[in-house]
């Protein structure tokens, strides 16, 4: 039985309240509205953020909402003025979205798209353009996605079509962590061949970093990671040394510093830790070390010496690795299908939406790479 | 008669010690050693480098010292193993290096060189390699030149031979402040045509950065200093708007910001204040602004969010305007000849070095662009 144009009730995990286990609800999606496409989620996948938001954010506000934003699903219906999705497609939701129409859009030197800023408020990472209800109450989308629900409502410019070929459960992890890592090393970093790399932290991100580290031809990938359980992982994804923090009395700039005659050519900033990021930097050579972060927060300050970049040094930040993210992701998979990219290689846990808060206990104990949420079989 | 292989004896401004005037003093000056030319200063002005040392740097060890690095002048001899000099050559001392064989100056990447790294501390920005003595000590040379003396030695790979057409007294002030300004510019924002772009801070090296934006094709310069006696200045040298951030009761990235829907291209930060680097920063567009610390403190840290970065930002740092020292100076001083760059609009005071302290009191005062000081007819 057809359910365009009808609300679909379905189980989600609600996030009512920071710091507490998120709650399996049925809740009330409505149709999509203008713009609008409304998605079966297939599988999804649990990154960090979704627990930044649950436990570090300090954001209030930003709840009742449904997390999760790395998923695969399949268009159930359109709103008006969609032309580009209709039912049936698979697709991958993007929580930067690309309008393809505002000036950053149509400008080379981004990724960041002036219609996604005013559609999620960046201090909640919520919008009120929720089409969410549960227990007679709105709950918000969370980063414009919210894929922790059978269902979910995105906007047109958040969502990109993909492959019929391709296995949602394992492309789903393209939605956030594979591309942010990898992009950040190939697009902005824009590592090249024969240079030395530095990943700090080896969580998804990270590991697909060095994975973009090794694509782009750096010969010398050093992965940096205070639980050395990481090491082996890393050399699957192309790391050629390994670094434990906690193995030096010295502080791991000058450690890395001294390994490299000076200085890595490219650091890569995971974590999302400020002490990580002056860190990462210094790691850097002098004269022409390029720095980027990459890991989130915006709970704390970052302070570095002005010396630090006076020597030559360049510093830059992006999300989601840079790439224009409809256009990066349709790409990231046809290079998966092509046998060009690992992708399975990330995944270490699948669970059902029910264990969802042992998903995210495993993430929030640095005890898996990616947890794959199956919801519904394809 | 001759003076090679002799040491000379001369008028320097000796820097007994911190936050006290200079003193006009007989120094001596010892030949040439290996690699090393003695040059007879012709002009020599003064830059805020200088009074940083004076006043700020709070480093007592870098004293008694001779000023000065920002000149003209003409060999008087040369040590064993020089051959790019000889008595009679015009030339430019330059404070940053270029040996032209590190691993640094063959990299189109940077200007730094390697050896200059290891002939000057980067703590004292002095030199205990120094031909200088006085009264029986030994006299410290700053930045590897020492400029603010009749005679100075400096190491073969820190002076830059010039068109022996160049008048001496005009382009000694291309040993540091313009090139440092109007190469941040030009090499490292490497403003494009069209572009939209902030100066902080109007003094020489900030007039030089709105010179570059406007030959490098911006279309908007915007100058911003607390001073508005400098509006005027910075509109000969290109700028199309003057803000003073006093005038505005909001941050100053703020009102640039508002001013620009969204923020400038490109922000140069010729000041040296570490809450100035962060507004800088923060006046650039998010998706792609690039911001540059041109300005020097080693006294301060400076702090930023690190989503200032993570939205699209770049930041970057450089001396010497990114310019490889002895080639940029060169093609600077041709530049000029051919009238394709002003220089004598930057000069605002002239002097003898008997009047050295007050040379410095006017840039202490801000009174001044450029005071050259003439210690040898040509």
């Amino acid at each position: 039985m057809s359910t365009i144009g009808e609300v679909i009730k379905c189980k989600a995990a609600v996030a009512w309240e920071p710091n507490k286990p998120v709650v399996i609800e049925e809740i009330e999606v409505a149709p999509p509205q203008e713009n609008e496409v409304r998605i079966k989620i297939v599988a999804t996948s649990v990154c960090h953020s979704d627990l930044y938001h649950l436990f570090e954010y300090m954001h209030p506000e930003g709840f009742p909402t449904v997390l999760g934003h790395e998923a695969a699903g399949i268009v159930e219906s359109v709103g008006p003025g969609v032309t580009e999705f209709q039912p049936g497609d698979k697709v991958i939701p993007v929580f930067l979205g690309q309008c393809r129409e505002c000036r950053f859009c149509k400008s080379p030197k981004t990724n960041q798209c002036e219609l996604a800023w005013t559609r999620v408020s960046d201090v909640i990472l919520a919008s009120v353009e929720s089409r969410f209800t549960c227990k007679g109450k709105k709950v918000l989308q969370f980063m414009g996605t919210s894929t922790f629900s059978e269902y979910t409502v995105v906007h047109q410019s958040a969502v990109t079509k993909i492959d019929p070929a391709a296995p949602l459960e394992k492309v789903c992890i393209l939605g956030c962590g594979l591309c942010t890592g990898y992009g950040a090393a190939v697009n902005v970093a824009k590592v090249e061949p024969g240079s030395t790399c530095a990943v700090f932290g080896l969580g998804a991100v990270g590991l697909a970093a060095v994975m973009g580290c090794k694509d782009a031809g750096a010969t010398r990938i050093i992965a940096v990671d205070i639980n050395s359980e990481k090491a082996e992982k890393a050399k699957v994804f192309g790391a050629t040394e390994f670094v434990n923090p906690k193995d030096h009395n010295k502080p791991i700039n000058q450690v890395l510093v001294e390994m490299t005659n000076g200085g890595v050519d490219y650091s890569l900033e995971c974590v999302g830790k400020v002490e990580v990021m002056r860190s990462a930097l210094e790691s850097c050579i002098k004269a022409w070390g390029i720095s980027v972060i990459v890991g989130w927060t915006d709970v704390y300050n970052v302070t570095v010496k002005p010396l630090s970049l006076l020597c030559g040094r360049t510093w830059k930040g992006c999300m989601f690795g840079g790439f224009k993210s409809k256009d990066g992701v349709a790409q990231m998979v046809k290079a998966y299908l092509e046998k060009k990219l690992m992708v399975d290689e990330f995944i270490t846990h699948n669970m059902t939406l029910d264990q969802i808060n042992d998903a995210i206990g495993l993430m929030k104990d640095c005890k898996c790479i990616r947890t794959v949420i199956t919801l519904s079989p394809q």
